[in-house]
């Protein structure tokens, strides 16, 4: 580790200790993204942003931590976890996973044991939506949620009815609507908000907490608003592309542009963004992430006139700490503690890494950004340091740049200069029972007792 | 047809008609029940009530027409059809028939058609509960929805979570709960709230009316209220029990007390009635049902050790009348035009056989009652025409009684004395496309003018 | 009267009887507007509209009774009363009023009395805006609403905080936004939500019904439907203008074009008409008014440099049939037997003079239409009938067209000729205690029995 | 200052060092009370408790900051200052003070200036009941609201409506309902619900932050979470008996027993208490005050004919601590960390005095506690430290005991034992624009670019 001292005045620091100037700048733990997937396979290929790449291109940006998703190899967790620890040998960031079920029988739930007990997994995720893929039905959510509850660890949903979604794909193919927009028009807002609406009551019924994953609709806020307002510990994680963007770039003709905008659930009409934004300035919402998952023009190309076989996702793992200050700080609407808050703190509470990760406190890891609110950042693939050939948010312009990135206590980032060594990163094991299951016990006592006792009964002869 | 005619003063009528003194009575048309099950086969039984003695029972209590639910013969539409034309020649009222939907091939869509076109059917019913039985899946319902709709039928739904249901019968038993409050609590208002929700947006994806049977909790009304106020075409029916009971009954220690209450949706905590009544009152709700579905005592026992061995159902048909007066007019909530609407008009207009009933009108079938607003009524099974041996209102007393009932012109109800014919009951055939039908093609034309034309895309060489 | 016979086949009747080919059109009642100001002054002048040219508009547009508003004089409700009456003598259609009550004392609350018992009034209203002109605060508003249950008349609210509209208002003109759109800026939905939140709960609190006119916003829309699903009786009444305007007008750089927009509620942005569209549509409102209260644009321009001196209002009584068929019907958003309904109606149940109003039954007036639903209309200052020079609808094309209207037994508009005659128009008396008062008596009586009796108390030593 | 260790293991410290033992046992700042009312005058009497009988019984429960709030003396919020400064004299724990503002004109709104610039004000009430005495109109309201905003001083409300509950009370003695229970009835959750909207939908019309004290219904509760969904900085502020009680004791028969459970606004129906706890645990409400404004049984017996004269207020100032975590920490409902949140830490950050208060850091005060959870308590007024004679947590019991409390820097309580100095509390100035102003400005800069130049007009000729 580097020795490193932040300044603000007049330093007086011994020779060997790198000194940084932050006068004027706020110096803040590194971001974690909750919600990334680095060389994920689909469609039979591979994203283009690796472990490394993504990682470098998530340092360029102040993020110092990710979360990835474990894809099960059929079906089979401990299969998926060895193949994404390979994936993550290249790493020069730290890391997490969650894992996906997508199955269910006494192996998966054997598996789900094993990866909360012994790799380090505190977080499981079930995919409503992508049926005949990933799609679960509400049987597996409710056996796969008791199991998640009873090992401490925290259920995810991708929260879209993948049904209607396959009804609306359809639909729109009958119409002869197969381009980009074709994506979007398949799964309106509502479906987004019926599967939110769902997961949270079957959460509610098992009584364990749920975390939504990439919120993006008005629909979907109302649900998780409504839940939380009763008690119900319910997280809901928008998008950087979420808060940013809106859906209209789906009509471009140009397919290329139109296809790089191609993520699920889809970006949405004006309107939605502000009511994500909102939302995550009072509460409702509690912290970003980006499902980061780039696929560059060739691979989109695959669905030129087919939408359903352009693969999903969009970047934002570099993009993200920007893109938050300037949306959310910068206009108004969130405080700097908030910032803090939503982009490391809550997420290191979250899974349970806090505070390793997500605080500047002795003892913790020391990842460490420096943020100059008075400079000013533009993005574009040309100067992006993801290896895709384009970028969702190319063009935008904001206020607040991250100047300096400390990653475990060395300098990775400074002067737009990235200095990463893969293989660097480690591996942040999650231990289960983080703060959102405190007290889950007593509320399942509660529960009980109102049950009462069974009524003792007889028979009338009436 | 006798002659009658019905005086509020000095009668002058020939000899060969019949005079009704009317004074200070309210004449309107005959009730019509939306929702009971007679001669319905469960767990190897048949209920006591048969089209018979349902219907004898609903004639004296004001009810001069219901409409039943075919229950397919191992998912045979037709089977299922030709049974119950069957079980229903000893009618002696007039009847229609919904179709349950419970499985979905090629053959059932055609059966759909079939059933529309000659049979007399507008309307289809599917289940979301009864795991195993008669459950289907969001697949299922979304092409079930899409048949109803090209056909101008009326999609209804038994709205709870099938599934969740299963996973807290399950739980009870664990618990060792098996009595009759197992039901109950096995099946919380959230899983009706969630499929209510479910079922909402999906008629709302697919663009067709939707008919939410026997709504029995605060948390429905919520979601039928909020799809109402945007437009969205949801009719909810209450149940007489749902309005005038709460979930107490099923914690007698009285097994067989008990576990007549017992039905599903279960009926609810206090507070749940109260808010069915206030949605009635006011629009949110349209028209009130039964769920008359009688078993008696000995066939009730046979849950005796297993709560889920009891046959659900409670009777109502002969109440109706009287519990809607006397809860909802009497006590001020809604006006006596009101009364007419949610007891018989709105079902005739619904299911499109308006003004042949529904109405005193030239032309409409005579089927008319006559009430009197400052008569009692006690309910007890001691007196009243079904055959069970018990009635979940004994003991119910109110003002309002049904002095005189019509029936097609005849008199079948005076005098506490009914005069009734088996088989002098008609089938009612029901035409399709309701005025719920009104427009919506054009709300189609809107929605697919919104896709606007599919874009003319060029592949850019970026 | 004429003797007029409707055919739709061979006719088969007396040559003195004039005979109207109906084939292919719609028989209906003649629309009943319950909301527009004719000859109404302000700001030192008269609406150009008068009792006769008003009437002869709303005539030629399927209207064939209006309810206008009696604007007190110095406070007086008998004076302004009396004034009215005047006003109406050269009426050529039917009409009631409606009383407005702008202070309060015993002189007021006993003129209240004497409108009711020997005026033919029903219905009082209250402005929570017009801050210094007409608005009340809730003091007055509670005494007002406890006098009018007691008298059976329906409490009608005009909502929109008045207080802070005016503070809107300051805040424009310092801002140096003086044009027509300052008007809209100036008093936001919230305003109008906020408002309509306040009556609704004081109605409650007082336990009496409660009519809000011209409801403009999603904001107004939520708090109806909040209030009528527990049961609440509120009606609410949007307007033509509102169900198919936006407030994109008063951005015109032409001040008379902008100008001729500015009504109170102002036309919000779009969404907002069609989320009143969608709650029209399923009973969340109830019936549709106009507000006409049409200034020419010499008038407007009295406010050319200041929008708080234009007069406000919108014209409608001619278009509001063919405007409410186009867009509800046509449209496919509600049904035919619905337009009869939210047209004529309900206004007359609300208004207790069903069915003499509202109906085609023996002993009805005579008010009658036929609608084309194949022939198209235009909307159009130079055709239209009002002395206006300018007309809110201009351009406005749509199908289904009144083609013949029939007032009190006389033909008075048919090919697009009107005949009509000063001083044939009657003043319709409105009996109190409509249906929206059935059983308020029992809910206050179960009120009471709610309190309890009061406790027996000693005072404890302790 | 003392010199203090905690330890949790074996202590190496010198013996100077006072050495308290915290193993198994919670450390955490000292709780802020941020709404209490100590030797308030009222109804020509004074609260038993003054500054110092009020902080001592603060400091036994382990609360070591009071907020007060100062009355104006004849509207003269400098005289009230002045007046409160001396009451403030025998502190022995810090406080700090809002104000309240009840009527307006030049002077008051200089007042307020001066109270922010010189006298370590951030905060200003505004009561919207008590009618003729404390109430302010819409209009100060909406004057009130801008000065705290250009000041950078919090908006607080206490929200219902004055003239409604003055008219309930009226309706009450009408009845002849002249008990506790009076107060209770003729005050009812909509009027808080009311309120709370309409203050709500000012404060956004102003764009200034607001705080909502003593939240005690649904109704409250379901307005600040349709505010804060839409991201509007709206705080709610629950307190002690609140979330503890439900309204049930002013049906005591005993009188002192009923009269002391009389609160503005009252303890509502049972099902309120559990809607406040579930909407603290998620952050719908952020923090617990009490409210504390404590009458002994011979005040209240003022009022023993009519509950308009009984003194209104309940104690909790020393309970708060205990009872939050009991019901919300306990329960499972929050976390720990929540605990400190909601106790201290939010408190510090709105009223702007975090890190001084609220944390346990360098340089902040030292005010600490040690918590024991394994440790139980028992309210009674036989131990309590107020001066009152009654409690209205009598006889409750719980888990979870503060065993030690440190101001300042001193052990103040230990062993049951308190060892407190009249004048050694220290008054806290609270510092203006607090994180809730952040981005305030842009907020009204995005506002007011939203209203787009003024439109550049010409007048048509036509």
């Amino acid at each position: 580790m580097q020795l490193i001292a932040l300044t603000f005045t007049s330093p007086l620091v011994p020779d060997h200790v790198t000194v940084l100037d932050a006068t004027g700048k706020f110096v803040m733990p590194g971001g974690i993204d909750p919600h990334a997937h680095l060389a994920m396979n689909g469609l039979g290929m591979e994203t283009v942003d690796d472990f490394f790449s993504g990682q470098a291109a998530a340092l360029a940006g102040g993020t110092t931590m990710h979360i990835d998703f474990v894809i099960p190899v059929n079906g089979s967790l401990t299969a998926g976890f060895e193949t994404y620890i390979k994936k993550a040998m290249k790493s020069c960031m730290d890391y997490g996973f969650h894992v996906a079920v997508t199955k269910w029988d006494e192996v998966v739930s054997k598996e789900m044991e094993i990866m909360v007990k012994e790799k380090g997994i505190n977080s499981f995720k079930f995919f409503l939506a992508y049926k005949g893929v990933f799609m679960v039905n509400d049987e597996l959510l409710l056996e796969g949620f008791k199991k998640c509850k009873s090992l401490g660890a925290l259920a995810m949903v991708h929260a879209e009815n993948g049904d209607a979604v396959y009804e609306g794909q359809k639909r729109m193919i009958e119409l002869g609507i197969t381009g980009p927009e074709g994506h979007a028009l398949s799964r309106p807002p509502s479906l987004e908000g019926e599967a939110t609406a769902r997961t949270i009551r079957l959460a509610s019924f098992v009584n364990t907490p749920l975390y939504v994953v990439h919120v993006m609709s008005i629909d979907a806020v109302e649900e998780i608003a409504r839940a939380r307002k009763t008690g119900q510990r319910v997280i809901g994680e928008p998008t950087a592309a979420g808060l940013a963007l809106d859906g209209s770039g789906v009509w471009d003709p140009d397919f290329i542009t139109a296809a790089k905008f191609l993520m699920s659930p889809p970006l949405r009409a004006p309107g939605h963004d502000k009511a994500l934004q909102a939302a995550l300035s009072t509460g409702v919402l509690q912290l970003v992430g980006t499902d980061h998952c780039s696929w560059n023009s060739t691979q989109k190309a695959l669905g030129m006139n087919d939408f359903r076989k352009i693969p999903n996702g969009v970047n934002g793992i570099e993009e993200r700490m920007h893109l938050v200050w300037d949306i959310m700080v910068e206009s108004g609407q969130i405080s700097v503690t908030d910032y803090v808050r939503v982009t490391s703190t809550e997420c290191a509470r979250i899974f349970n890494i806090y505070p390793r990760k997500g605080a500047i406190l002795p003892g913790s890891d020391a990842d460490i950004i420096i943020l100059n609110p008075n400079s000013s950042f533009e993005i574009t693939a040309k100067s992006h340091h993801s290896r895709s050939d384009t970028n969702v948010f190319e063009g935008t312009k904001g206020k607040g740049k991250v100047e300096v990135t400390i990653a475990g206590g060395r300098i990775v980032w400074e002067n737009d200069e990235l200095k990463v060594v893969p293989g660097s990163g480690k591996y942040v094991e999650m231990p289960p029972f983080s703060y959102l299951f405190d007290g889950i016990d007593k509320l399942d006592a509660k529960y009980l007792s109102s049950l009462k006792a069974p009524v003792k009964r007889f028979k009338s002869t009436a």
